[in-house]
């Protein structure tokens, strides 16, 4: 008998609880796993030894079922980086220190590229040392920027929820008589996955978004008021989604926004646009920011990507648990697409961590401006399907285990 | 026989179709109503003569349904103001022209106060000149402020969306191990109904939000740096929810924000409060715009909402077409709230016209940072059941008669 401890890193997703629901029921089945710990605030719990028994808290099925439909993450997460071992490999001491005396003998931890690192670097460490721990990788992240898998968990309920919500901008925009420009700023700091996702309304018939532009292709000002010049000729509300990662080209400080305190306004790319959109077309233009509401809308969830991310839980736990492997991360592979079909394999970390996928530029239209069919055909997948959710007093009950 | 109209005037919500189809439907049922003609952009539809006849357009009850389930209007909008009429009654001459060309025996105007200003001048015009049609208005708005209904359709949808994305939010925000304050701004520029609508959460054992400012009463910093201190020292993670109609009291224009092009920024009370706190608190500080999605989130509409704007709608047509009611609005009437029930009764259009229902003073608590109880009781029926969605490539099917 051992027990086994899971924990969360990096930003929240829709699907990170499900992801846990997956480890946990399949170390439940399991008969050699007695305790299942959750670490509180990722890594950070382990080091500050702050583990709660989730046998204690995911009582049954209707508690794994509304944990599965619960955004963020019950067990907190962190932005903590290990030092690298060759530096200082105190605090490894005591992750290992604090995982044997609770009889920790496999690790999980849920997270984006930045976690990987933790997942690659406490391996090496444990290697070195020869110890009989494993730490496994299981992936998240809506910005679906991770290498060696298919798509990451969390994404595709990202996806679902900007093309539900950027359907409703559309419908709101288009009551007044009057032409008019729409901005969507949608997230993704690196990678325009999540803002190029936005085009699976073709799939329903909806021109718009009429623009897409993402920071793997390059933005001018020139080819922006082109485009926007070209869209308004067909379209009286004219709609583009933009990902936060593309840079408006200002080129310089002295026309950074100060705002009321003096400090440099870091305004994002859709009021930029806005206000630049709105200087040179005089027509009435709006900027939308999605927010974190992206990140964290289990309301409107895809249930593939719900039971994909428990099922990747499911598979980590088996990897971790019955084949013991360690430095390894779960990772989806796209087998067909027509029916779609993924099956899931474990990946060297190493090849994960630190680094980041980017959209193809091949799926990038000529003009910079749009996304190929091929780009639609991966994402619509992704977003299908609806979790059946529990509601009272008019609104979906979540999973607490904190005030 | 005789034909009749519909127009739509003002801001989007997720119910006005709702209302359309609620009109539609009972005049379909009324053997001496021949055609019924949708009036595009409100107002400017008559004047301009561009109807479009909805019988070609509604044909079954699957695009019944599916248009009560889509948000914004099909018909367009508009924010257009008749002139006075002892000013200029030239543009009713050219309204009656029109009316009468299409034997158009009654005029529904779905909208808020504005709309029905239009109602009451055209009734007033109608009865001085002794023609024999009926305007009858139709009650909608997000914002809750029309005075002798008991709420407007709209609002009980826009009310849940904001429960269920502030609730997400909350979970959100609680992530991380350092505290900070989350502040997001609602909409309702002079009556904070719908912020004050946040505190259903409270009947799901949510402390947060935990504090709410309205513009019914009066926000000043040092209470407001009290408030949070003391809510930090209950809470990690501090929620505030705003109406964007509570004002900063900024003092100047020299603290005036200014953009990358010299212009005046005007920065939301949820930005301006954002920057206060940061610099004040010196923790995490993160505001967030709820913005349009509020008013048009047909994915998250209320089903109580979507059947009183229905029901709402068909009864007007009874006091329009059965009643010859004219210059009156459909309001409703709370018989009772435990139970839940209420009924439509028709009102003056003049005690609705260019008048607000402000929030009640008496719902809010004394420090003026919070809503009380009978506040609670008032807003839960109105969030309470699900719309059945039809779902096309994951995404909800939208009723759209243009491109």
């Amino acid at each position: 008998m051992f027990n086994i401890a899971i924990a969360q890193s990096g930003g929240p997703t829709a699907a990170i609880n499900a992801t846990l629901a997956g480890v946990f029921a399949r170390a439940e089945k399991t008969e050699e796993v007695d305790e299942i710990y959750g670490a509180l605030n990722g890594i950070e719990g382990i080091i500050n030894d702050h583990l709660i028994n989730l046998r204690h808290i995911i009582m049954n099925e209707e508690d794994k079922d509304l944990l599965m439909k619960t955004p963020s993450t019950i067990l907190g997460s962190c932005r903590y980086k290990l030092p690298s071992l060759e530096e200082d490999d105190l605090q490894y001491k005591t992750i290992v220190e604090n995982l044997q005396k609770h009889h920790i003998k496999v690790f999980f931890y849920i997270g984006g590229n930045d976690s990987m690192d933790t997942v690659m670097k406490l391996d090496a460490y444990l290697k070195r040392e020869q110890i009989d721990i494993c730490v496994v990788g299981v992936p998240k992240t809506i910005d679906n920027d991770l290498m060696e898998t298919d798509h990451t968990p969390g994404f595709g309920s990202a996806a679902k929820y900007v093309a539900i919500s950027l359907q409703e901008i559309i419908r709101d925009s288009r009551v007044y008589s009057i032409p008019s420009v729409t901005i969507v700023e949608i997230m993704g700091r690196d990678a325009g996955w999540l803002a190029a996702s936005s085009c699976v309304l073709r799939a329903n018939g909806e021109p718009a978004p009429h623009l897409i532009y993402l920071p793997e292709s390059t933005f001018t000002l020139e080819q922006y008021i082109q485009d926007v010049k070209n869209a308004m000729t067909r379209y009286k509300a004219v709609i583009i989604a933009v990902s936060e990662g593309v840079t408006f080209p200002d080129g310089g400080s002295e026309e950074q926004a100060k705002d009321a305190f003096g400090h440099t306004q870091n305004a994002g790319i859709g009021k930029k646009l806005e206000e630049y959109t709105a200087k040179h077309f005089q027509c009435k233009v709006r900027s939308i920011e999605l927010n974190v509401m992206q990140r964290c809308s289990s309301h409107a969830a895809s249930l593939t990507d719900l039971e994909e991310s428990e099922r990747i839980g499911g598979a980590a736990a088996e990897f971790g648990i019955e084949y013991h492997q360690s430095g390894i991360m779960a990772a989806f592979k796209r087998i067909s697409n027509n029916p779609y079909r993924v099956e899931i394999i474990p990946c060297p970390v190493q090849d994960v961590a630190n680094k980041e996928k980017k959209f193809p530029v091949e799926w990038i239209s000529p003009e910079g401006n749009n996304v190929t069919v091929d780009a639609l055909n991966y994402f619509l997948p992704l977003i299908k399907g609806e979790p059946v959710l529990k509601y009272k007093n008019g609104i979906p009950m979540h999973f607490r285990i904190d005030q």
